[in-house]
């Protein structure tokens, strides 16, 4: 039976999540190459749950929906409670009855994941503490439209530097659903193996990736040793500051990180000559990464990663409710005698 | 003349607040069962002020506009001032401008009179301390499309449990409206008698509805004795917090309410083996309704009256802005050549 | 090479900005005369930026993006950051990839200026502490609709009362453009001449209008005697409190310009007696005007001025996008194969 939503992509086959990919990276094109929008959700209602602000995917998430014709609402922090006098179930159940798809930014894992299971519609994750599935789907969009030369995705090596945030650990994920190998080169305390992220301590992240790797044939390697970024095509940072939580000082974190830890032209040019550079952004520069890679415009794809987020966005969007939506009749007679009454009642007011 | 203003359902008569029961009966069937939208209001712009923190309002009123082909902009607590350097006279007549209809959740029942006397477009109340006229419709609606076999709307009896808040008195207006026998089982204090709504101390709630039943044929009866529930096809309570202004401490309302007006099974069957029970939501589980109720699928209407809020507001929005337009005439000729003028501008910069 | 961004009228000829006032017209007429809408953008966002909260210029671009088929994202005060962790042009840079068209209510000018420079699509200044550029353009529709019997824009004179604002400033640079006769009746310490805006103090206001006049013929006076807006077609104030920074003590501010600068019928009169009345709103009624100017049938155009913020602004929107895409080809057969993909897609989910 098809997934309802889109929590974690470990919820989807390799298969499915290719199939996004295409859906995105034709959707893109049509737009790009021919003003031509899908208009795929027309007249449709997207809600939007942010309990953080966000830029990139709430701009994201809206634009797409507008490419496909539907409408997008923005509750901001503050605006919807979920959980409180009124349930979380309830809200969902309510929410999920009046807007066609959800999606939720949310401090905890544990809520939209409870939005999803009570919500009727489908429920997107618009990023938890646990995992930012979203980004990883423009990040491998991102990823298959700059292949190295003669390489197939599965060739692939994907370090990443630095401390072991969602983004890391979703890359992870979605690295060794596709079967590539995957790095993360960061400091002890701060790797994926130390419980870095502030999730329910029983989740064993590693072994959701190493159980990944068993059907991909992907790797997974760990360690604060440069050496494990050789020959890694995509080299990829995020912000050492927390964005979830209470922030550590900010001596504390380039204490812990700089200079080892920050993406420069040697470090690029160690992993090898064409490695290119991403980043989920908002970069702070001169922190994980200097200018000269950030604005190389040969190695670094973290523009084309941003836009990436609403090409691949657009996609699971479509996916998801057209998904849903299979297999539903249209009862073209009931609805013509629904009209018949309706335009009676604006016979009489027009 | 049309009334203009969607305000309070007392300046309807009976049958135009058919006619919009009808008209969103039928938009609802032609959306669910023809995946067909009616775009009546396309182009259009609907300003939505939100005095005070909103879900289902919000939603619906974004949601059904969207469904009009319409867009809906949200305005926010703190983000248009109804009075202040700027009179709110002023403001409505800019604000009626620039949109084709408004809608305003308030804090007092007065700056959304003003708002509608002043716009020259359309104003609906989104709910003020005196009266939530659209959640009357969503509710009448949801009663007519669950009555009891063989009954009329007229035949049937509603039962309030609880509070007198601002959902009670708009349920004794519609329901004497409609000519139904209409019940407040709430304790004295708390009673539509005592004013304990936050209103103007001069509003006498109970004379408007006396003054429908004159007309309809319908009853009111306000007590403390549970007898008054008996033979009601509809039980409908809500939160005993107030949601306006200073709330009382839990202990306090706890004490005032429960268990006596708590609705329990027991009291669903003590109206009647198939009352129905309502809610406007969100509701407090385990204060006012316990689990038993609210989840029986055979006798709780509230999810379904939920999704009602959205199809009738669909429809007042729909019936108000189409009455104002009834009777305009297009010039076409005048738009043709104003299109014309257009078109050489483009052709200068295209 | 045409003007990417719409951050000040200066840097647009004469020509420029009258065709956006053509097309302005034009579409209004379209609108009001045959309720036909020109979607000229169809599927595509206008990202809103507000540092500060608006009502007019919130309501108007939404509603304007709306009339021309695309859709408006509001982005609240305290929502998007421009300058911090991120830098201002990686912002710029991935809202602007993001969005087909950006608008910032900076409140800083260097800020928008930045955005716009950074920003791959246009970027329109929504008022700053230096100017109000949108403002200017809604105003001279105004006074274009509105011209004197027998007289041409570059013929009428128009006197400011009061403070230098930046909507002062706007006025004389459109005036100045045009060739019209520009005058700030104003206390000494309240004049153009004054710096009495808090911008750049090395921006000379005056020496901007001179180099226009210099073009156009126009003529400005800046005076603190009445004699200088006799003959004045148009008599334009603005509020006395600073709605930017630290607002003055209502008293001083009282004390500066009460009475002599309240604008009343005698003043009205004395300028000439057809003279109309203009003001941007909100007014704060009793202080910079008198309600029998303000809502004087005859001579008030601030109402209909109000209305022609949106008009202006639709005009802008699609002046600018249009430009930026003339010449752009589309590739239908790569459209059409995106397009085949896209459907082999949706054909396995469907």
């Amino acid at each position: 039976m098809a997934v309802k939503d889109y929590i974690d992509t470990n919820d989807f086959t390799k298969e499915e999540l290719l199939d996004m990919i295409e859906l995105a990276n034709s959707m893109k094109a049509m737009i790009k190459q021919g003003n031509r929008y899908p208009r795929l959700l027309e007249n449709k209602t997207l809600g939007m749950i942010f309990q953080q602000v966000s830029t990139r995917t709430r701009i994201s998430f809206e634009t797409a929906m507008t490419d496909l014709g539907g409408h997008a609402q923005f509750y901001g922090p503050g605006t919807i409670q979920l959980g409180g006098h009124e349930s979380i179930e309830d809200s969902a159940r309510v929410m999920g009855t009046l807007c066609d798809i959800l999606m939720a930014r949310v401090d905890r894992h544990k809520d939209v994941a409870a939005l999803a299971k009570y919500s009727p519609c489908p429920v997107i994750n618009g990023m938890s503490e646990f995992n930012h599935p979203t980004q990883e789907m423009g990040d491998l969009l991102t990823m298959i439209e700059n292949l190295p030369e003669g390489k197939k995705i599965e060739d692939c090596k994907l370090a990443f530097i630095g401390d072991a945030t969602q983004v890391c650990a979703s890359l992870m994920f979605i690295a060794s659903k596709m079967g590539m190998d995957f790095v993360q080169f960061g400091p002890k305390g701060h790797q994926i193996t130390d419980g870095g992220l502030q999730v329910d301590t029983d989740v064993d992240l590693l072994a959701i990736g190493l159980k990944n790797c068993e059907t991909s044939g992907g790797t997974i390697t760990i360690s604060d040793d440069i050496s494990c970024i050789e020959g890694a095509d995509f080299i990829y940072t995020d912000v050492w500051y927390g964005l979830y939580d209470q922030e550590e000082e900010g001596a504390s974190y380039m204490d812990v990180f700089y200079p080892k830890y920050q993406v420069t032209m040697d470090m690029m040019n160690y992993a090898g000559p064409n490695s290119k550079f991403m980043h989920c952004l908002p970069a702070t520069r001169g922190e994980e990464v200097v200018d000269e890679v950030i604005d190389n415009p040969e190695r670094s794809l973290c523009w084309e990663e941003a836009d990436n987020r609403k090409h691949s966005i657009r996609a699971i969007l479509a996916y998801l409710f057209l998904q849903q939506q299979a297999g539903k009749q249209v009862d073209e007679a009931a609805a013509d005698a629904a009209q018949a009454r309706m335009e009676a009642v604006l016979a009489k007011i027009g």
